[in-house]
């Protein structure tokens, strides 16, 4: 089975989370991908079992770059169905964006017909790292890794 | 495995609508129970493997009567971590607050480490129904508990 | 005073409701520039009392172009600050994501520190329209337009 | 001119909130009242020109105790249109609802017609206060409230 870690980032901290990300999905038996969104082809969608998304919050949602694959992802309308998404941004400060992003994100894959999960503990909605990510945000996002690799075993197990 | 359909509702239109969703998840072979939320005790979440809530839209979001049981549900927070969520809705008419109502309540979910699922045809966030609901709502009613009981079954099978 | 009314639109839907927001507009006494988002400069946005963007709705939210000019914008962060915003959206069906459009649009706006104004009528976050504008959508589109002029008149009055 | 600050707190931090953000409407000239959300009445909603309610994040959103009172102002659905809105909360962490929080107020004062305002600098949508209110928290509540009370007087004045 195989995960997709896309993320757009101009300052670096957004990828930083995605190969946090990525390696928490590697621990939890999965194989990864980690790509910056501009080397993802629309049609590259189809070949996972998840697909998690990050990007730095502009205005409350996700980059332009990032939205411009999700609008071309209605090639496939219905085909990421069944699949598990996740998402998470770095931003600029509390109360600027940050979780409004990661629903906005959400939202797409549930249009998509995909699954997504939460957490009981911190970064409910997904990983937010204020600026570069510590060592605290570097642990969720690994630990979201593991999470989400962990459902997508359970679901597309025989 | 058992799935809790919850409801709020005055004019009766919600609750049929539930009734529709648990059709649904006893095709799909769950069992279910359809309560409205003033019989339902904080406790009774622990017992089920997927939970499905509904409330008509009361100004963009779920009634307080249904916010007062996630607000109490607080007390087993963690221990709902990794059941199954659904949401859906009333309303009086497009664009009334029908999806952020839904948005609002998988949000509840996605908080208490739950999973919840998109649907790419009709309805993508959680069926919504304008005033009573008519035979095509209703057919999304039914395939939506379908669809989050075959869900269920996945993730919780042994 | 001058108002923008800037559009996405491939199959003409959102134009048509442009077309009658901008009617609305100029029937309380502004100024009023339509214009296709691919006609709008950055700078242009400086030269509004109210801003006034719409777009379908691709996945929950925003066309990936439209945000393309919301992203650029925060090249003049803070000099929007104080001007009166407003949203409009078509999509394919009711519970499709016209909701959370608009929405991601007003927040968007928020976080520039602008003023936006809901309806206690129909389409309380703005305009949506089910495919074409029908003459209902389209009076819903006038009223919105003059409700932002108005309000645009008394914030910005001597 | 009077504005409400409402609130509903267990702990103090919302209330400590509301204190700040009242001291910011009477600075810039307002009448304001402070009150808990159990000693508001839904009529009193109709004697002010701005409404300001905060709660604490639970569960990605305002407190039942504060939906109640939204609920019940439908007996006034209307009558709210033209008045000046804000929203802010209290939370345990980043990325634990506290925006969604926000919004989901915002967007019940939308629905009342009202106008509401963004802020270009800290906290976009509304004051956020991780735990109790700091200095930087307590001086952005301060401005919030002076913010809202300048939007009020330049809309209701003659």
């Amino acid at each position: 089975m195989k995960a997709l870690v896309g993320y757009y980032s101009r300052s670096g901290n957004t990828e930083k989370m995605a190969q946090a990300i990525a390696e928490g999905v590697k621990k939890a038996g999965l194989t990864v991908d980690v790509k910056n969104v501009k080397d993802i082809k629309t049609e590259d969608l189809l070949d996972y079992h998840a697909i998690i998304l990050g990007s730095p919050t502009y205005y409350g949602q996700m980059a332009a770059e990032m939205k411009t694959l999700l609008d071309e992802s209605v090639k496939y309308h219905g085909k990421l169905s069944g699949k598990i998404g996740g998402a998470f941004t770095s931003c600029g400060g509390i109360g600027g964006g940050a979780e409004t992003t990661i629903i906005g994100i959400l939202q797409a894959f549930l249009i998509h017909g995909m699954i997504i999960l939460g957490e009981s503990g911190a970064y409910h909605y997904g990983p937010v790292s204020i600026e570069s990510p510590d060592a605290d945000v570097t642990e969720s996002c690994i630990k979201y890794g593991q999470k989400i690799a962990t459902l997508t075993k359970k679901v597309f197990r025989e």
